[in-house]
């Protein structure tokens, strides 16, 4: 925690966006619908103030999100660096280091924020950073256009499963009927997120299933997508995402963990759980962050290594939540 | 189409429901989160009314809507005769031919509705029966409980692919979030209805998709679950529903075919369309319907027979669709 950041109200951020005309907006690596709804959404609607706005992102964006990528190149020096749906300054990838306490502002929902800006609105009652950025562009009284609209539903959608999860809210579902209003392709864009995979996914996704495994009498699934197996489905980059969600899908699982190699000796992991565990509790123990009901982090190690890492952890949690001692931490 | 069916608006439906004192409320057969959501919430609704209220379905009700499946028995008489979430009589099952002519109320959101009640409540703008419910009770100043709200927001998230698909509008979202104030739990139901399968139905599917087909340039996924798919994985019932889902998930396809068989030479269709393909249309060929996204139809003949019928109609359906012809129907 950086004791040097200043926790701004919405008001204050506004105040804050209202003075500033030339702007940077980082997401995170890996960009996913909400980071990046979130920030084309700031983008064109702090572009309706007169303001001049570049979106960058370290990783290449899927082109299922061009329908809101507009971009205009930078022939500007940006004055303000905002981070949106940044939760710790790594997530920046590659880039981080060139941004090290040059972040202005961040604009996020994780309560597990590490506070590393300058100044900080941060709403963990959001479901998404989207919803944040909706009351944002409210308050500053920007008149919310198609596109706008389209951002904001998306990173709003990504981030609840479409309005699935645990984090949707009253407001979530009055945000989302304000977008409506606005004529938002609503169902298009969910077809494209949620209901689009290819062929080669498909089989993929029948690879996975053929070696799941399960521990700890089925309270635990565990889903892996090896090299290998990126290699024989063919599948790369964010096609291989989406596998944590089938890795919760099973009956009487608390804990879906799933497995992603990404070099020899390293994996990505996710952890999707269901109450009472606590994904982000989980994660940080080791090394990780995220939410209360999906959270995810690194591990190095051969696979077999580091899934004995990964079930003794989710093991003890599982064991505390047998004893009744978990919830009251 | 019966011409002695009286279309009735909000107020006369209210008005008509107010007079009676005892009813039966009847849901389709196979029956769904919507029929029952509805069905149940009109029935706690009603009975706050001091009315007495019975749910009649001629097929056993899945476990996992038992947190509003509350019954009471039925020591009355019932005078009126209502079917909700029902389009066409022989929707009721088996039951169908004891109640012909005697449904005194229907309420439905439908188009295909064939007017078979006395009486009808329609509204085709409603994503689900439950939304229509929403209205009904709230013009009969029914104070929503949770129980209630736990109904109608399981009939409209069901009915909705949980807000992902085209038939949600403004009205749904606003719903929901009123439903949300009342507190329900929404995550759960959402948990319970589209992410908990058993280990049996995860090998179902593993088997569905190995016998995955594609035609007419991928725009068609054919997929089929026999009588030896569904005893080699021990999935019975309503376990067997949802694979129309995984048939319209792939990239370019524009028509989801999925085949259960019933009986030996016996088989229902589910068929799920993106625009221009209109499912009802498609299905009506076949003496079926539905909605425009989603409808289908039962076949009789051999598995082959079956599925050269099949993409016959939905052949040909492309074809007009590449002729630019299809719209204008």
């Amino acid at each position: 925690m950086n004791n040097a950041c200043e926790l701004l109200d919405l008001a204050a951020v506004c105040a804050y966006l209202k003075k500033q005309d030339n702007l940077l907006v980082l997401t995170h690596a890996s960009p996913d619908g909400d980071t990046l709804g979130s920030a084309y959404a700031l983008k064109l609607g702090l572009q309706k103030l007169g303001k001049r706005v570049q979106v960058i992102c370290c990783d290449e964006i899927p082109h299922k999100y061009d329908y809101f990528m507009f971009d205009d190149g930078c022939d500007f020096v940006p004055e303000a660096v905002v981070a949106v749906d940044v939760a710790d300054i790594k997530l920046l990838g590659d880039i981080y280091a060139q941004f090290e306490g040059k972040i202005d502002l961040n604009i996020d929902h994780h309560i597990s924020n590490t506070m590393y800006a300058k100044r900080l609105y941060l709403d963990p009652t959001a479901a998404a950073c989207a919803e944040c950025i909706f009351e944002i562009l409210t308050e500053l009284r920007v008149e919310l256009d198609k596109d706008i609209a389209n951002a904001l539903y998306t990173g709003i959608s990504t981030d609840t499963g479409c309005f699935k999860y645990s984090n949707v809210t009253v407001r979530t579902h009055e945000i989302a009927a304000k977008l409506y209003k606005i004529g938002i392709d609503a169902a298009k864009i969910n077809q494209a997120m949620f209901d689009t995979k290819s062929k080669n996914r498909l089989y993929m996704e029948k690879m996975v299933l053929d070696q799941a495994e399960f521990h700890f009498n089925d309270r635990c699934m565990l889903l892996t997508v090896t090299t290998e197996m990126q290699e024989k489905s063919g599948c790369t980059g964010s096609e291989l995402e989406g596998v944590a969600v089938i890795s919760r899908s099973v009956e009487g699982v608390l804990a879906g963990v799933s497995i992603k190699q990404v070099g020899p000796h390293k994996f990505k992991v996710s952890l999707r759980t269901y109450e009472p565990l606590d994904a982000s509790e989980i994660c940080k123990k080791l090394g990780g962050g995220g939410h209360r009901a999906a959270a995810g982090c690194t591990l190095e190690g051969s696979l077999s290594e580091v899934k004995t890492e990964l079930l003794s952890v989710v093991g003890q949690a599982l064991e505390e939540c047998d004893a009744g001692s978990y919830t009251d931490k």
